[in-house]
């Protein structure tokens, strides 16, 4: 079964109207492809998300319908604009729609759902904010339980002050060309990995398992 | 051959003053060992490192002893105070010098030196800032090539504003000893994983040689 | 005419929910009062606030008259919960839709509609994450327009891990309660003498006149 | 008396080498000084600074020095390159050395010697970074007792990835020169609004014992 990457688009703009973003997620997905993975994107701007911190707040919320994707998926890449110098609020919405999936264990493992998928980040700004927005995105994913390969994150940015975006200015931009083939290759690579090894989650337990006998805890995960 | 695992202290206090980031390695430590783990401890504010970005700035500078045991290492753990709410400052020279890394390419495969190793991070404080210190340093450890396995931090702060710090106030608090568990078990996984499946280098390289028919710069990685 | 204070509530849920962010807004704001200042609450989860980046994003947005009681008030406090270790994602969609105020400018003075205006910060999390917040917050807002005095923010987290929230675990605390007077009072001397030397705006522009005698660009500010 | 500007060149590189931070605190300083500001530099790579969190460490400690020159100035212009995306160490070792500056009150006011200080920032960096270097530095420094005038902030970065630094791409930036304007115009007007208004702390404190009646804590700031 071949693998499967979902992008998830957190520009502010609903389609049809023009997204930086995804002209970067085309260019990595393009990559891609040719590996044999099938890539989707998911424009949360199209969606009715409702604001919250449980994987359905009722009332005509869809984020159930985006959950049940990043639940099939096994390479996540949460894509991004830069606003005030840190991610957008889309982006945001999705990492507090994520603390849901901490109750919603895996009866086998005690898991997380997100449990032995792979992250990797891509984000686009007029200036500034890249760093920002990679660190903190890569590390809500690794507490969801999400793996993170070298040089995961592909960005563009411009210099300093307004000026234009990515379509106009950053097409052909060397840095980023080549962050995105280290972040579709790393990627790839690791989510073959893990899905050969078998599921981290159940590797984990038994270790910590183990571990337990030096521990005073019996917790889940959390 | 038994995994290596080396902890980066970064306090800013010099050896034999108490240091309550060691008291957190020293719990990680000892969750590790039953596993048959090797570790080491460097506590930075004992050397003197000069300030640069360059792995070795000469005159005295101690760095390159510093930088010969992060080679050699499968798992490294930068471990931190907080100070002003960010990492200590010697965390930060860490990442600093980490930078002449980058020019140190493997020979064979043309990546980075930290490429294969995997990454966990442990930080104290007496209030609020973990989130910052992992994210930045996770991060920063991923653009050198080591990989983040899933709940690869373990931190202790306390409440709000100044108060005591974690050997006096922490020992024993059921969530950073969870999260200690998570970071002996998942570090040590991934990085068995990693040296089972040959350099994550090679495979890399031989993807990023397809990734190219589709790209155009040929540029080694930075 | 009395100064007039606006708390910004940024919780993710809708009124009556409980918002332990109201809790800790109450608190400051009855130390205000006292000095005469107008207080007045905005919960951002009550209105109908599209994404973007203009004032008025058309088709029932509500921004505008949030925008118009901001414009209106002397004293700005944005008040958020922290989620996954940064600010709420309805403080993020505030400061992109303040984005618009970049394109408002004061027909006299040539500056933003939030200039001469004074910024503090509060924020409630279970645990860690409130630097982030206020750190970020208040430099989107000095880049509106808004002055900082000394320790503008006010915040309660408990320690590390999931935990109980301000109202069951934080009322009383020490820190907290000494940094709500320092919050109300640095703000309201502040905003006091900003009212009385004049807007800021002109003399500013008169400075940046004689400023602009070594520099060669005369574009607005921005 | 003049005002004095002190600017806290925190570049890694020892004097004589070249320092972009330099040349763009030149850039600013050239705009204050025709105002009648008294502009000074400290290089902080120049002194013996050791690590630590008390204003005097002894053994050979040359930060004692340079906090005499900080409590001497009316504005603060802390100025630093970016590496890993973050504030270089040695902005932090500053930061955490004026930690000591919080036993070191008023014996009048009560108040941190820092109070009724202005405070702005200076950044350059040969990509990505600068709000993250701004948000946190201008936090501390509120933190400390410094005011943060509106756009207090002056920076300089190129496009994504690495390439080349201020002097050689960054000199006659327009929004870099543009926000020099505004980085000098408005702590010089707002230092000498603090000047003429009498020390903020007095005033404070008489605040602050109007807003005790509604407190229960009697501690001082901390």
């Amino acid at each position: 079964m071949p693998l499967k990457a979902l992008f998830l688009n957190c520009t502010l703009k609903k389609s049809p109207a023009t997204s930086n973003t995804q002209a970067l997620i085309d260019l990595v997905a393009d990559l891609m492809m040719p590996m044999g993975v099938e890539c989707e994107t998911v424009r949360l701007a199209d969606y009715n998300i409702a604001y919250g911190t449980e994987s359905d707040m009722g009332d005509g919320d869809e984020w159930p319908e985006i959950y049940t994707k990043i639940k099939d998926a096994d390479i996540l890449i949460p894509s991004m604009p830069i606003w005030m110098g840190v991610r957008s609020s889309l982006c945001q919405v999705m990492c507090e729609r994520l603390d849901g999936s901490y109750r919603d264990l895996d009866p086998h493992t005690g898991q997380f759902p997100l449990y032995g998928k792979v992250v990797g980040v891509i984000v686009t700004g007029n200036e500034d904010g890249a760093h920002d927005c990679c660190a903190t995105t890569l590390y809500n994913f690794t507490h969801y339980g999400c793996t993170v390969p070298p040089n995961a994150d592909c960005y563009w940015v411009g210099d300093a002050g307004p000026g234009p975006s990515y379509i106009d200015a950053g097409q052909g931009h060397l840095y980023t060309n080549r962050t995105a083939r280290f972040l579709a290759s790393g990627t790839v690579w690791m989510a073959n990995m893990l899905k050969t090894n078998g599921p981290i989650g159940t590797n984990l337990v038994k270790l910590t398992a183990d571990a337990q006998k030096v521990s005073t805890d019996t917790a889940p995960a959390g």
